[in-house]
């Protein structure tokens, strides 16, 4: 029921679509330039104070949790966000976009991660403009802790940076997290190949569709942020940076790159299941001759002796010395004939 | 039968090609602007006054019933529409599309339903300019309710806005019941995958073609909406205002977002079947390998007991006072040996 | 041999490429405007008076039978035809194709027909310029008739039109008609589908196939059409009114439309398919099952028949009283814990 | 080992590519204008004396046998060919190309045959500019000798055209034979399926590897012709009239029309996989039913007729004086009881 | 575990993605113009003087080893690459890319070779602008030795031309080799063809699927390669020669070729796949079959003998004199009948 939730309600109401009760609603603030770096964490965010770009400085509001709509909305108006950019955030089911509005620019993308052996999809939203960004979230795990400690700790050339730079970054630090992901399914389908391999009868081909299942989640996920990153890069808004969208092109390669790569695994697997019916089915025609010799061995020498257990008063054979033995060599006659004609079809 | 009804019709002839005897006709007017708001529905169609565009309103004429196809051309002729888009108001299996004409925006789609698990699709054609909306639908169900009511309680922004704004209101509406429509698939298709799971002997494989077929329909329908929306949003017509083009825009995501989901559902669908004439084919090769176990092991040991039923009078085995026992114990030293066979075959 | 008897002529030959000895020529003669209309057939078409464009009238040359090659020359040297336009003419098996020359448009495309159960494929070619139409084919139906009545009756807005309209009035009579093949395919598929469901027993899957051959080649021929009518509609010649290409565009819509109905009708034939195929190979299971469980009932208890069928003279179960009866007992437990197990295995 | 002996070398060097010691290198030349045409064959082309384009003639130098490198070198020296042209020249394996040098056009493309049943495909390079046309051929075949004789009688409007019209009509001639291979394989397919539908038995699924062998190959040199002849219809070179690109046009949708129904061929060969697949797998069924009949109406009374050869002392029903005849009647009964059985589940 | 070492590093960081302990560093210096020709190796390349272009010469950088972060970080300072260009030139799993920098043009493509049966690929970044060339390997195989023999011995027209000249050469170089493993995947192909034309009872299905894994493999790092050479023979930077661009185009034809043929390989393989599944299945009908007739003509005569091996005590047959010799008689009717009965099925 994802999206019924949705249905009938005006254009650009906010209204969350996630699983209830979930995150309690937490904001991490930063903000930095080239000297100075603050950051603070409000368990209450009502308490926030939440306030534009000021002048200087590059503010950043990581907001996780999106249950409370009247708090979305009081960010939007802050911020002066589109109205469809704050259903967008409130949206968890949001196919990957980016969108350019009066007042910001709007992203949405999928964070990915493999727990326990299972994908599991979080939307990330992200809305920027000059001086300022503002991320979305639907879980509590602080997953961007990386980004701020590099930050703060000053590494790369993110501080010397604005907003736009800031997005990229955030953008690049999940799309990273497709090559993890990538990689597991690599180690997945690579296992999978080599019990192929060892061990074709206890291979269960029923093991592919999961993997299948999770790529077709995957790409569905991917291949929309291939299209909204090429806008992004080729964005003529004065808000981005020359210098900027040549990494942002940078980070669309690696996102084509995913793409095409898990087509390459899809191929494989379908590999791996055509081997697999092969082997089986080879298997089967095996089976087959072999039940086939054996019937075709025994039937006509057991349907021999059934004769010479007949009980008429009058057959001649039965009273001759030899038709004991004579029978027995007919017997061994016939059954090494079967056994030689099936070694010439090389059915044995 | 189809389309028979309209061919050799000169082009531009109004020819209602729906079920005939239908929908009484039925005529739900409203018209509104920022301050007030009214509403009148007619039962009695031809008693209604219709009559374009007043200044400062926008008018919504919603007709229910294509079948009086002179009073399409009466409404035609009010409002100056081009005679191909009066012949596509009555031709409910038009493709979606979206046509500019000199007098006027056309746009046709369709609404989707799941009445008792199956799909129902409705043709509604949508024609707009400046100051008024019509909308026409072949069946008598007042769909757009929600939305009138919408109006009146001035929910959203809809009342401040004219009638290129309605009209991607009344799409949004539509394209919205394609995510219920879409959730249902959703929700089949899990059911069927987790009976797949559950018991792989009673699923029936067949059941995945209908729902497939529901797939093939609704994807054909939804398709050609993603071109039209996109006509639509590019237009550089003077009636529609850049701002309404952000929402159609919003919108035509929508479409995107729903047609992608379809690909991965059929995707799924397939992965099912696959999984299904596997597993089939597993048990048969049980079946196979159970058969010529039973056969290969009781064959040769009834051969024996043949041989030593038939009545030869020389037949020294049947005077060994031990004969039968050594018999015995020669069958169970050939079937215990076939039995090894096939364990070390990983039959057993 | 379709297209040998072409191969090898210079470039421009007028080489007719249909059947011999076909059709009888037939010319029909058309000239109106909007207040007069004069027709006339000519069976000797020699006599034929042919003329360039009258002024204040349109003309439309319908010539039947292709089979006279210096006639045609004699046409195209009156038209100031195109070489190309001339070989294209005269050879039946032309790809669907919009050709502008300098001294004229030329269209051609397919007239399909089910006759008895077949699809016939017509080749139509269209030759305008300003003030006339000439239109040929290789059968010797009158198909154009509806259309002739049409103009004469002034039905439609044709009469107040130019060349251009009535060349794309016949481009929609015969697009009308693809409508008319979809419908009987699509009754086709109906059928067959319902007869699976019906019973999968007598369904013969080879039923399929000649239906997915005529839709291979219902859209080989109409798939073409739409990037011709696309150039047609957007042509920037001035022979070509701007009212007329919003028609021409509307019948490009159709073609499409057409073009996904035939795309849809091929994935439910494969759905057809495959439901068939994996019926087929449940009933198979079903088969291989039975046989297994007869198998494995009797086959056990007929080795212990068999062994009490032996002569042996030391036997000392058959001189047991109750032997017989306590055998019968060992093989009812026998062939029960059998059924058992298969019931257990759901194969019963 | 096809492209191996080029791998390493400098780019731009003459390396011939094709079977060693194979043609002897002749060259055939004609010159003409409106007025006059001259033709002479040279066997011992060293002695041809080569000289680039006189004043109003038209050359066409046809060179046949590609071995001979510095040969090849010196007629790019004359008339100062690029030396990728150059090395294109040489190297059979050239997928078809269309370049645009600064002295001059090269067009590379495949001539087709069906030689004894199988397809034969040898490079044609063409080079061109004002005033002369060069043709390279790997095999001595002189293929053009009936162009040659169409220029020699001024069939066609050739001998008043320049050295554009030319490379146009041979390559015009070159994609014309392509028809007639399509006749070949069109009527090979049409036996495969006569002979499918004659007898399902004695057809061999495995023909129609070959010819879908064919046609991959077929389609893989004709299919990048499309795009060489789409560069050269487009060019804006001053060498190439725009009359004469009128003309490629026409032999560029030749070739789209010749890969339209390549594709079509191999999917009506799919379909014949597909049926045999269908019928094989019905008899199949077919068999294994009749096995199963057999074995489930013989095995039970078989065993009935063990039980009663049993040597119990104590058999009760053995004295029963009707003992036999009763036991022929359950037999009966039982193998009838079967018959329904089967006939009532359509085994029948 | 290819990807997972990048993840979360911030972006730009160069990081070594290979093999830990590989390659010790080498450098191999290159520097020449029309009149002059020098070459050094550096074992250690700590001593190497790297300085940016000399007037009048062209300078090449052949770096193999990229282990060691630092070195790269050096390079990359004196010649003022962009991070993403020296992160790039790192990461050997990166995607062949063309981009270009403000300083300078980046394109990496991937080295082929089968060694031992199995595809090695091994990345190469090219970096170049006016004067200078760096080329970057993981492998310590002086693969580019011929390339630098070349250059000395003036092979070519390469010591007139400049720096992108050269690193056309280099592409060249690298994508001559595509057509050498295309003949080794070719030949293997050939070779699985024929022996499963020769025997199609030994040949293993399941050899095709690693030479289709080696084609999708090479199919991917391909591919994209297309898109590159593209790019970089449109890119309208200074630093690139219009005449370069032409043999750009050139080496952008051999990739587009190198594709087709792959991709006409899969097919084949396809092919191939299906005639040993069509062949399998033609042989499990056989087998079928002749198990189904050995069933039927000895099952009923077996069941015959079976009743007359009874013990009943009134079995008048049994008396008959001649009820041995008829029943004989009646089996060889019974089982001449199966015969004529599967030879009229055309089962013999």
């Amino acid at each position: 029921m994802k999206h019924k939730t949705k249905v009938g309600l005006p254009p650009g109401t906010i209204k969350y679509t996630g699983k209830k009760g979930g995150t309690p609603l937490t904001l991490n603030y930063v903000e930095y330039n080239l000297e100075s770096f603050a950051s603070e964490t409000f368990e209450e965010v009502r308490k926030a104070l939440i306030h534009k770009a000021k002048d200087n400085f590059t503010q950043w509001y990581d907001i996780r949790g999106l249950h409370d709509e009247a708090f979305i909305q009081r960010i939007g108006d802050v911020f002066e966000m589109h109205s469809l950019a704050l259903e967008d955030v409130a949206d968890v089911y949001k196919r990957p976009e980016y969108a350019e509005f009066v007042n910001g620019h709007f992203i949405s993308l999928k964070y990915l991660q493999y727990v326990e052996g299972e994908i599991h999809i979080q939307n990330v939203s992200i809305y920027f403009d000059q001086g300022f960004v503002l991320t979305f979230q639907e879980h509590e795990d602080d997953i961007f802790k990386p980004l701020r400690t590099r930050i703060e700790k000053s590494q790369g050339r993110i501080r010397a940076k604005k907003a736009d730079y800031l997005t990229y970054a955030i953008i690049d630090f999940i799309v990273d997290n497709y090559f993890s992901v990538l990689d597991d399914i690599e180690i997945k389908t690579e296992k999978l190949e080599e019990s192929l391999m060892t061990d074709v009868d206890t291979f269960e081909r029923a093991q592919i569709f999961p993997l299948k299942k999770d790529l077709l989640k995957v790409r569905k996920v991917i291949a929309p942020l291939r299209e909204a990153l090429n806008m992004f890069s080729k964005s003529d808004s004065d808000d981005i940076e020359e210098k900027t969208k040549i990494y942002v092109r940078d980070v669309y390669d690696h996102t084509i790159s995913v793409v095409d790569s898990l087509d390459t695994l899809r191929d494989i697997l379908s590999g791996l299941q055509e081997i697999h019916i092969s082997e089986m089915s080879m298997k089967m025609n095996k089976v087959m001759q072999f039940l086939t010799i054996i019937t075709a061995i025994f039937v006509p020498i057991t349907f021999l002796a059934g004769i010479y257990g007949m009980n008429f008063q009058n057959m001649p054979e039965l009273q001759h010395r030899n038709g004991y033995f004579i029978l027995l060599g007919v017997m061994a006659v016939l059954s090494g004939g079967m056994l030689l004609y099936f070694r010439r079809k090389k059915w044995l």
